[in-house]
């Protein structure tokens, strides 16, 4: 199959490595020549909402697909014009606009801390009521890796929090005394099969993923984050892979947000799971019977963030592969990762440790 | 790092679709433009005698490795002139000649069946007095798949055999009544470290390889051909993935033949190991540490020769992964294969059945 890539990241670069070891075939649309996904197939040159080489790039392709989450719902329309688009619009839409994602946990009974609506200042203090404090007050649109967000503790902060944000629609959520965070991920295909990975707990640096490890091993809270995942996955039809972040609070499940398409913390399965996400991604997306999703090891995966350490050095910790994505090194930038992978539990922390050491401090 | 490859084949591409996910380039050299490797990577177009072509590559890149085992000894020679070629180029050249092969077995104690060296008709008898019958006639050079062998079962169809072969050296070697074929794939490094894969059982259909099984689980054999391989790996100071094939006869390994690259009876490892086998090669060339070769389950692979089955299928067959190497179908041609890795032993059995149905009856 001929499959289509808006956004040619290294989410692109590593479904378009497991596409091609199948056979497929991939071409990207990016607004860089130089693209994670260029190096390893053809990548049309144009922005996201360039409806020329959308429709250009939808013609010569059985089925689209995204790694960028911020592509708008006009420029997955145009596509759907010519060829399928995979994963459902609605889901893109939905997860793009946090009071929609919200309004639909809300729906399908998903609990998820207490949140308000704001679209006017004067909405604020209302929000603030009822939300309480410490809160976070998070634009609708256009928030990942921590941006688009600012933390506020005392209430004349909330004013000030609204400008630095540029004065839109945003939800105010309470803050969340979490345990600690985790993520599930699930994939369907159109025929209505739905498989779902080990939950994977992510430990995040300003708001970047910095490392995760899985499985999380929790059986109540395995079962409890796929029925979640599940009444989403059904909700939209939908086809891929869809990840989920929870908050645990009080060993209960939070839903945080939701991203319909591989994800960071699903990394670890290259290696640690007995089917990769990005390979799950493509069989749901080609309505194909879907891989098997259990853990073959216990797996934890560190991100590589403005700079790649020593290859060697990564590679001597017992059990570790190796990621770079062919990005130029910046500041905070996700240009690589390592995944370990223990026959046994035990032998993870002091070699998680080991690796977290050679990718320095955060700071 | 930047990665030559002489041959574009399903083992390059496979080599490159490991080695892109840790950020190396690679660039191939090919007879081919529409090769396999050269839908994932740039391919030079030449023949692998092409002094200017191979200089070519050489010159672009850190380190150059082959896919194609009949690379000849005077083209590696080219290239090690400008850069970095693994194995060793006298691994490559002992593997190409059957007597060179043969002999160095003898030396490192690594025990075959009967064999004479077959320089000249004349020597035909004297061989067949050694060796008895059935015996095999085999040509020194350029053998693979069952190719430039002859199967002799009566005294009078040697002569007939060897004109068939076209009266060059050969070498005539006794039948083995074997129980079973098995591989071993080893791994070592320029810093002497070494590893090696589990045992692997091959099925074998018209010289071609029809399916493998792995592990084997006789812990007896795995050591004693463990130590057969890691003679070979000592005595060339070899870097890189070294494959060697025995016959099992009574219970003991008779050494067949060794290639020194990736082999198709490793094609489990890319889902049924902690490694590949690509990776490991890259790493071992490379002179990084090694990957852990610990089988993550029971697998099995299946090659697609001549048609490539229905993905769904295929993909329907729980712990199945479907590979397809882009090349155009052709009777008896390697065009892609898949593997079935299963958590339980006892599943495998059923599951591997299934999936040779579905290739349908080698005839």
């Amino acid at each position: 199959m001929k499959i289509g890539i808006v956004g040619a990241g290294q989410l692109g670069r590593m479904l378009a490595l497991a596409g091609l070891a199948q056979g497929d075939e991939f071409l990207f649309l990016d607004t860089a020549a130089d693209s994670p996904g260029a190096q390893v197939a053809t990548s049309l040159l144009g922005g996201f909402d360039d409806a020329e080489q959308l429709a250009a790039l939808a013609k010569r392709c059985d089925i689209v697909t995204f790694d960028v989450e911020n592509l708008p719902r006009e420029s997955a329309e145009i596509i759907a014009r010519y060829t399928g688009f995979q994963p459902p619009i609605d889901a893109l839409a939905t997860a793009q606009d946090r009071l929609s994602e919200k309004r639909l946990f809300e729906t399908l009974e998903i609990p998820t801390v207490a949140w308000r609506s704001v679209e006017r200042a004067e909405d604020l203090h209302e929000a603030l009521e009822a939300v309480g404090l410490p809160a976070v007050l998070k634009t609708r649109r256009l928030g990942y890796d921590g941006r688009g967000q600012v933390f506020v503790r005392r209430p004349q902060d909330l004013a000030e929090a609204w400008q630095t944000l540029g004065a839109g629609p945003m939800i105010l959520e309470a803050f969340a005394p979490f345990d600690e965070e985790v993520s599930l991920i699930g994939v369907r295909n159109p025929s209505g099969q739905c498989r779902h990975y080990p939950l994977t707990r992510n430990v995040h640096w300003q708001g970047v993923l910095d490392y995760s490890i899985a499985p999380l091993e929790r059986s109540g809270l395995q079962k409890q984050a796929e029925s979640y995942v599940q009444r989403l996955l059904e909700h939209f039809s939908y086809a891929g892979v869809l990840s989920v972040e929870f908050f645990v609070v009080n060993g209960r499940l939070l839903a945080n947000e939701m991203a319909p398409r591989v994800h960071n913390s699903g990394h670890w399965t290259i290696e640690g799971a007995a089917t990769s996400q990005f390979e799950n991604h493509l069989r749901g997306i080609l309505d194909l019977p879907l891989g098997d999703t259990r853990a073959t090891g216990h797996s934890a995966m560190v991100n590589f963030l403005g700079a790649l350490p020593p290859r060697a050095e990564v590679l001597e910790i017992e059990g570790s592969h190796y990621h770079a994505y062919g990005k130029a090194p910046r500041p905070r930038r996700k240009i690589g990762h390592a995944t370990i992978v223990c026959a046994q539990r035990s032998d993870l922390p002091a070699r998680l440790e080991r690796l977290r050491r050679l990718v320095g401090p955060r700071e």
